[in-house]
């Protein structure tokens, strides 16, 4: 029997996505018919973004499970129509790569300190020797998937890394603490900060005024995780005394950051546009088509979300 | 009885020797006076750094080795006033972190396209998805110690690395060229090269028109090994066809890099003052306490310098 397949994303979604995910239902077995413009009440699956425009899933009549093409799933996880199981995306070929990418390479910018070599008008030679690796010590708020994974890359390097989750995690060469009662001791003097926690009630504004001056004086914050884990105005005056020497953000409460936003135009700040992780077509499709046959044989999916914990 | 060790470097540079060496020659059970003016026929050894004004080595008739605090050795392993054996500096604690710290740093900035987002004056918020690490082909040239830890750096977070040297090398991981029958193969189609190899003649210029010619248009340079190796004319000649798109260069003919060189106002070159591999006076000092040691016992000294080759 064919099954029905609603994708539902922004419309160049669908150019990058048709092909690689039709290919992935054919290599995974599956009969499918792929389509945006399915009638609600035949869909058995939509593979989902966010900012697709389908927010009312009460005409699904017949769906077994949405599936999101994100890692972040906060704008969903609370939708009162939505009544089945929803996956979310955690490609590890692709966005986790990506993300490894990103922040071990703003992690090494800001430890060796390249800016001032990238922008050098005055045409400065000032050999400075910055600490090794080993003596960095670098706090990573979240040790899921993707925090894990840069942790591990950070490790590799010979940084001296802690990482901090809500619940106990053992992360090999990493200092892993967790729970409230431990994130001031994860922040306590840490050089580089790297968060990469899920949107949730409890994660909102997590880095505050409190928490940065906790950091070394100095430090540097790295988010590609959420917009909403840092409190903006906070984070501002820390970098206004120089507490804090740079953010490197790639994630807002808005975005495209509105073009009157202060992050602009602070000299220390780095903007990037939302590219930290993005899902690849070819290699999530793959995780899509193994979780939709998975679905088909009633085994258990594959990075299910929580709807209570909210990731 | 007593090892009468010469220190001859830059005057600053006996500030943060001192303290490191005398402990590490204690450490290795060595009863030795460190002195920059001891006399010299009494000197046992030398501390050396070829910028420290000693080249004649004449009146040192009881030397027994030199000790270079460099990895480059190229301005003393032709001097024909030395007799004894030379050891250069391979400090995997210091030098070799350092290097990888530079190294795998600017190939990420490079391949993330950071400096789009360092320097971004109209606040342009325009995500783009470069290739992941794996499709990106980076060309080492140099597996000595230093291009091989930069190499497998890169290999562990995903890179294409291939590596040229002189003599055939097997590194895990890394696809291993060798010899001039197998250079252009190396070059061609790569996206970033790094050069590690000696300067020696054979290597000088080893990066001409020609070569730059072979790799990927829109390629980037990445220079920490030695400035000789690069043919500056040629590499600002691609620069400006646009055919190399960057080039990132830590070492220069001429150091520091004079005001009125091209490269310093180049809209595709980033210079930096020399960091890339800098002698740590903690671990460096170990390793030159360790050869004195094994110099006195009569065994083989670590790095000692084949003067033909040149390194």
């Amino acid at each position: 029997m064919t099954i029905n397949v609603l994708f539902s994303a922004l419309p160049g979604r669908w150019e990058q996505y048709q092909e690689p995910l039709s290919a992935a239902f054919i290599h995974a077995g599956l009969r499918v018919s792929l389509r945006t413009d399915h009638a609600p009440e035949t869909v058995d699956y939509v593979v989902y973004a966010p900012n697709g425009g389908l927010s009312d899933f009460t005409p699904f009549t017949q769906l077994k499970a949405v599936h999101c093409l994100w890692a972040g799933v906060e704008t969903i996880v609370g939708n009162p129509t939505l009544r089945v199981p929803l996956a979310r995306m955690v490609d590890a070929e692709g966005l986790t790569q990506g993300m490894v990418e990103w922040v071990t390479g703003h992690v090494l910018r800001h430890h060796i300190g390249m800016d001032a070599h990238i922008l050098n008008p005055d045409h400065v030679w000032q050999p400075e020797n910055p600490p090794l690796a080993p003596e960095r010590p670098i706090t990573i708020l979240g040790l899921g998937a993707l925090g894990t994974a840069c942790g591990q890359a950070l490790t590799g390097l010979g940084f001296n890394v802690t990482g901090w989750s809500r619940s106990p995690r053992n992360v090999q060469g990493i200092r892993c603490l967790h729970g409230s009662d431990e994130l001031q001791q994860a922040l306590t003097k840490a050089e580089i900060i790297v968060t990469l926690l899920p949107d949730t009630p409890e994660t909102t504004n997590i880095v505050n005024a409190k928490r940065l001056a906790l950091l070394a004086k100095g430090a540097v914050v790295i988010n590609p995780g959420r917009g909403p884990l840092i409190d903006d105005a906070a984070l501002i005056a820390a970098l206004n005394t120089g507490h804090i020497s740079h953010a490197t953000l790639d994630v807002f409460r808005t975005e495209p950051l509105p073009k009157d936003h202060p992050y602009w135009v602070h000299p220390r700040v780095t903007v990037t546009p939302h590219i930290a992780a993005e899902t690849r077509p070819s290699s999530a499709a793959k995780i899509v088509a193994e979780n939709l046959r998975r679905a088909e044989a009633q085994e258990q999916l594959l990075h299910l979300v929580d709807r209570r914990a909210g990731y």
